[in-house]
Formats: C-alpha cells, sequence, structure tokens
C-alpha cells in the first residue's frame, strides 16, 4: 500500500478514468458530494483509489504555506487537566476551520524536545503548548519560526502569548482559608516540585501561610503506590495538629483520598484534604471537599483565541490571560 | 509572523548570512548539533529566524510521500483506554522512527468524518483509529488510499488489519463467575449500546448468562448524573435477588460505584460490581472489586507492530489480532 517509486496520477487522469469532468473530480475532492448522483461519487472513488491518487493540497500548501493544522503539545494524555486543555483548544480552533492535533509529552521533557523537532518540520500553522523546557530549549528543537502560545506553566520573560491561572494566588488563599479553620500542619502531595513552574508557585502559596509543611514528591513516571500511602499515613498520624492534605495535582488527590476516606482518616475535623481538581469523580468524593477548579477547557479555548490573534496578524498588546481558579 | 506572498529563502541563503558551509546548515537541521560550536549553532538559528527559512522537508515529502506521521483517531481523549491506547502505539511508532499524533473524534461520528477528511488530505503515513463509523464512511471521509489498522471497535468483512478483545467471551465468563456466586439479576451501566460493536458484543455475553438483566444507557456527550444514580437505586431496590452491577465502561464505574459503596449499597453480598476498568483508582476502590482489564497498552502496541508491518510492505497473513481481557 505504500507508494514508493510511483509516478503520481493527476486529477485529469482520475476525470479520465471516471469518465466525468475534472470539475466533478474536484467538486468531490471539496466534499460537495451533494452535487452528484451517489453513482458517480462511487464512480470518482473507485478511480481515485486504482490510480492510488493523492489530492494536491500538499502541493497547495507549499504556495499558501498553510495546513490548518495546529500542533498541541501536553505534558500528559492521562492527565484530565491536559485533555480537557485540548478539547477547549479544538473547538474554538475548528469553529474558524482550524484542526488541533495532539502530541503527548509523556512528562518527558526529553521527549518534548523530539516531538517538537518532528513539529518544526512540519507543516503545522501554529504550536499551542503546555511546556515542559525553557523557550530556548524549544527554539532551537522547532528550528524554525512558528506561531507559539503557552498555557498553564508561566513562562518568564517570554515572548509568546501565554495562558496562566493565579497558582499562588488561589493556593495561598485556599491555605488561609482552612488555617482560619484551626488547621496548623499541611501535607503536600505532588509531583516533583522544581519541575514545573506551576508546582513552585501553589507550593509557595501553601508554606506563606503554612509554617508546618510535610511535602510528599512523587514520581510521575515511577511510583510505589503503598510505600506513598504508609508515609502519608505516618505523617497524618505523627502529630496532634489538624492536618490538611493538599494535593497539586488530581491525579494525586484520586490516587489516594478514597483509600484515606475507607480507612476512616479524613474525618474533615481533624484531617481534611483539598486539591486542584476538575472531574466529576473528585467533586463527588464522600465526604464532599472543596477544591480547586481551574476549569482547562476555558484556558485551552483562551489559547486558541491568541494563536488566532497571530495566524490573522493581529496579536493583541496584552497577550497574557490570567484565568482564576475556583474554589468551591 | 505569518509568511503571506513572500519568497522563501534557500538553505545557501541561510549558509551565506550565517557564513557557514550549507554542510553545516544541513547538520544543524538534521539536529546533529554535538558537531558544531554551539556558537555556530546559534549564527545558524538566528539567520533560519532572520530569514524566516522553512526547512524544504515538505518538498523532500513530495518525493518520499513519507511524512513519517502516523495519525491516531480515538474515540474519546478524556478515557484513560484511548490515552493508554495512544501511548502503546507512540512507543512502538518511535522505536521505528515514526510519530504517532493524535486526533481525538470526542464521541462524536460526525467529528470523526471530519477529522478523516483533514488527514487525508495532509501528508500522513497511516492511520490507526478506534472507528465510530463503519469502513464505508471511513474510505469516503479519506478520500485517498492510506495505510490503516483499526483497534478496539471490531470492523466486519474489514481488509483492514485489526486488533481487538475477546468481548463477548470475557463478558460471558465473568457474568458466568457472578451466577455461580448466585447472582441472578444484572444491572448494565453503558454508552448506547447500539453506537459501538464492543458494547453490543459484551451486552450479548452478559444477556447470555443471566435471565434478569436491566440496562442503563448513558449519553456520553450529556448525561444527567442525580437522575442517573436515581435509576439505579431503583433498580437495586426493587428486587430481593443478588444484583451484579456491570459496567461496560470504565467511566461509568468510576462515576457512579464510589457513591453507591458511601451510600453503603454495595456489600459485595447482595450487591456487588464489575466492569471493564483498566486505571489504578478503579483497582484501588474499597471495597476491593474483581475487574476486568484489557490492557489497551499492549493494544496500541499491537496496532503500531500491525501498521509498521504495513509500511515496510510486507503485511502478515493473518493480520488479526485478539488480545484477551484479564479478570481479577
Amino acid at each position: 500500500m505504500s507508494n514508493k517509486g510511483k509516478k503520481s496520477a493527476n486529477i485529469k487522469d482520475v476525470a479520465a478514468l471516471a469518465g466525468v469532468s475534472v470539475a466533478t473530480v474536484s467538486r468531490y475532492l471539496n466534499g460537495e458530494l451533494g452535487r452528484m448522483s451517489s453513482k458517480t461519487a462511487k464512480t470518482v472513488q473507485e478511480a481515485i483509489e486504482k490510480l492510488n491518487y493523492v489530492p494536491n493540497s500538499v502541493a497547495r500548501q507549499m504556495k499558501t504555506r498553510s495546513s490548518k493544522m495546529i500542533a498541541v503539545v501536553v505534558s500528559n494524555v492521562d492527565d484530565y487537566f491536559s485533555t480537557e486543555l485540548f478539547k477547549g483548544i479544538s473547538a474554538i480552533l475548528e469553529s474558524r476551520g482550524y484542526i488541533g492535533v495532539l502530541f503527548d509529552v509523556d512528562s518527558d521533557e526529553q521527549r518534548e524536545r523530539k516531538l517538537l523537532r518532528t513539529i518544526g518540520s512540519q507543516m503545522f500553522d501554529g504550536l499551542i503548548m503546555q511546556p515542559a523546557n525553557g523557550p530556548q530549549t524549544i527554539i532551537e528543537a522547532l528550528r524554525r519560526p512558528l506561531p507559539i502560545v503557552t498555557v498553564d506553566r508561566e513562562v518568564d520573560h517570554s515572548s509568546w502569548p501565554q495562558v496562566i491561572v493565579n497558582n499562588y494566588e488561589i493556593a495561598r488563599s485556599v491555605s488561609r482559608h482552612f488555617r482560619q479553620l484551626g488547621y496548623t500542619h499541611a501535607i503536600v502531595l505532588t509531583s516533583e516540585i522544581k519541575k514545573a513552574r506551576t508546582r513552585q508557585e501553589r507550593y509557595r502559596g501553601i508554606t506563606a501561610e503554612f509554617n508546618h509543611v510535610d511535602a510528599i514528591e512523587i514520581s510521575e513516571l515511577a511510583h510505589n503506590h503503598q510505600a506513598t500511602y504508609r508515609r502519608l499515613v505516618q505523617l497524618i498520624q505523627a502529630t496532634a495538629e489538624k492536618t490538611l492534605i493538599f494535593c497539586l495535582k488530581e491525579r494525586w488527590l484520586l490516587e489516594f483520598v478514597p483509600q484515606l476516606v475507607f480507612d476512616q482518616l479524613i474525618d474533615n475535623q481533624k484531617v481534611t484534604a483539598t486539591g486542584f481538581a476538575d472531574t466529576d469523580y473528585a467533586h463527588q468524593l464522600e465526604p464532599r471537599l472543596k477544591l480547586i477548579s481551574q476549569n482547562p477547557y476555558l484556558m485551552g479555548g483562551s489559547a486558541a483565541e491568541l494563536m488566532l490573534n497571530q495566524l490573522q496578524d493581529h496579536p493583541q498588546p496584552a497577550d497574557r490571560i490570567v484565568i482564576p481558579a475556583k474554589f468551591k
């Protein structure tokens, strides 16, 4: 089924073999099937297959330099946040004739560079990313200028438009809320803090309000659930203080909190939990927890708007959007 | 930042401006940065940006007809099954120099056709899909011959290699297991059954063992959680029979079972639950449930192997792989 070496047929060959006009083939290729009998459509389709004809939209791309495809690079497709981000991006892009295609960094910075090299060598019109690497690394990996929008992870001194969350402020105000309820000890469940600006900001917000903070850093690539759970239980039982378990990522909340509830370690009195979470599951946990929602779908939509501004050659002056997270 | 109308620079222009040889620019473009000083790399990069030079890999594609990108179309990126499938596909493809690019059908058949039209008009080397539409619709939407592998949802009389699960057999043997434990009533929690062959097979397996079966079909696009939950509770309480809640999709298991546990409606005596589930969360639910694991990662890897066979012009005779699901 490969085309190696074969001389490729053109639209005239297809029209000739199908016994129709070039205009009809062209209508077929543009999906205007309403304008021909299904019998004609079928004949054209068969001719296209027999001749192994490839529509010359690629040749067209060479001229217009547009594929109408936007590369979307997210940190991990296993995270609901990342996939919702993509759904929001896609919805807006598609309303304007573009298509978002998803690349998965799989929580691996090296992999991000590899994906960026591919994206840079292909016909994408733009790039929206939840960056793992810094700007210089990203530019070098792409090896060509491309309209870029970053989302979620703040990039300092960036020339690219970005959409971020008020991570520090929300983490701090939520911490204050629990401190005022008498909670003096915080256990932070998080992926490696230094690896993402988002986590650093959130952690900074928590430590600004709590003096007694224990951080449990979990590797996204490989971790021992039971060992982490035991550590968590030890930290809870090691103190008489009222303890808040603060999950910086929904994945860790869903992985550990239900088990703590089942083991009756979370009573919303001596021990409670909160965290960043957007799925229904998290909000349906019993006992009900007050959680931080970021609205990744809206963040994605906003990032897509910033991308469309660039593609249409009118970037806005202040291309930095902060979407405030909600505590509910 | 768009390139409208500009005459594009070529590699010689870049070499001239950077004051290096064309070979050096070419090494830079191939990522062989180890073979030049970082100063040289920087100079080349600046020349590329100044001239807005786009590597002519697209021109190369026109000749070789290869972008090394495989389009992967999944039914919904919010499903762990779909994202794990993609991770398995990517791992194998990348070990052989290809990159998997993800498209999200978002549980919408019309959307699948739209995505396929884009894929058909772009330079993808192949297509691996979890199909929502039938073969004829897929061929018409693509409008060009492309190596195709289907996965998860069985396609009848398909000329394409496919990777599937033994849906009927596993659903039936698991049903028998619970029947032998005295469960005589089954409540099936599922997305619209007629919309996916996978669900039809699983439902067939359950009804082959249980006489008393209630099906609750939930829309993936929009559903009322509380109404569905009330219906579920009514069905549980309407009978004195031992009831098995059988979730055909992990999403429904995670959305409803924890609440049933909290409301003490699941005791693993009068009422128990099982279903298709691959995430850690599902397997950590308390009380522990025996669940059906499909290993989407392995399914994806197998689909990628079948694709590589086609791309290397040696498709295997029996290109239909059945990955047996596990009950544990």
